[in-house]
């Protein structure tokens, strides 16, 4: 049967440093590297054998993957990157510290943009320093200049459909190493979450996700894979 | 035009042992990820744009790719791994340490395999601890029992027509993190050398080869990035 184990990427620079990341290229920290290192321990140690690794273009999510596959021993393993895997798009916010966000646009304001399923930031200023647009690994992509969770599950459920879905129809072992929001909206559509619930699910970093599925894809059991640090789940 | 750059994998904790290798799964030291790094730092200083990374089923070459990605703040690049990239299969000597094989084989003997460009060694023992039939990177595939750098290149040919050259032909950078022997076939097949020219040819480890193509992939310039460790190269 089918089984997807989802793996948020460890703290990068910009967590350590409180400000809004989105599709912003940081890497890892030194401890985000030892997180990603750990997940892949706990993939071997559960006799997990990976078919196909998904990730984001985003360098924290690769490396994520990368590291653990190498811990797992399964560095051969086909991996795919694709944009429709990255973080949300933080929009105007991208850059900016949480703190002096709230300052500039009132906590409240701050509160609704991070915690609301459908209320996306201010866009992105063309041209500025985050623009993306002239980043080659977007070349040909119609992209968004401000996301909420909910234009982030847009974006992720037709990749879902197309390219994820039928692996895991066909009986392959998945890991998904991508972002907060991208893996939320992929436990939304799974598990079948109201935009409410979504909200209040936080995927921890580093610990990998285990779900075992049904032929038809519908979640039979998930579980953490370091049960020291697992957060309550959907039930299943 | 078509670019390609040929990097081969830094010391393996065999190479350190002086033991054969070929498809034994043995990891970089600390010395190979930082030849690797190195590698990628010198892609990065000469402004290549990689299109898409081909590399083998074996870790030390797709760490080595990695690495070098990620020090060309390239992580997002396509990859794909094949073993028909593999090292050159060394058959019953697999694991034997190089001196240990001269007194039990002779010296004479021992440098007519490595050197000679079709005599392979004896086969690997069926069922033997170094037997890869039952890994599951490899299912599915007509493994060799041993391999001459002929045979190598019979297995990496096909590899290179049906899924390299098309990229060259359509005008993409790529880069070949991979072996020894696998990375001779290549410069043979490229440079039209002679089964005697290819034995003299000994590929640096950790420097990598940019090979500028015409559209016909014929070598229009070749040199190594790092100009300090160039070996001699075929002319062009």
């Amino acid at each position: 049967m089918p089984q997807l184990v989802l793996l948020r990427h460890g703290q990068s620079q910009w967590n350590l440093e409180n400000r809004f990341t989105g599709w912003v290229d940081v890497d890892l920290t030194p401890e985000g590297e030892a997180q990603a290192t750990k997940g892949g321990e706990l993939i071997k140690a559960e006799g997990l054998a990976v078919d196909r690794v998904f990730t984001s273009v985003l360098t924290r999510a690769i490396r994520t993957s990368w590291l653990a596959l190498a811990a797992a021993g399964q560095a051969y393993v086909p991996e795919v990157k694709d944009w429709r895997l990255n973080e949300r798009h933080y929009g105007g916010l991208t850059g900016l510290n949480k703190a002096e966000t709230a300052l500039k646009h009132g906590e409240d304001q701050v509160l609704v943009w991070r915690r609301s399923y459908d209320v996306p930031p201010p866009p992105l200023a063309e041209g500025g320093a985050y623009d993306f647009a002239g980043d080659r690994r977007y070349a040909g992509a119609q992209l968004p200049l401000t996301e909420s969770l909910k234009t982030t599950l847009d974006r992720v459920e037709p990749y879902w459909t197309a390219e994820i879905a039928p692996r895991l129809k066909a009986g392959e072992t998945l890991l998904i190493a991508a972002h907060g929001n991208s893996l939320r909206a992929i436990v939304k559509l799974l598990f079948g979450l109201g935009d409410e619930e979504i909200i209040g699910v936080e995927i921890p970093t580093g610990n990998p996700l285990l779900i075992d599925l049904d032929s038809e894809l519908k979640p039979r059991s998930a579980r953490y894979l370091d049960t020291g640090r697992a957060q309550p789940l959907p039930p299943v």
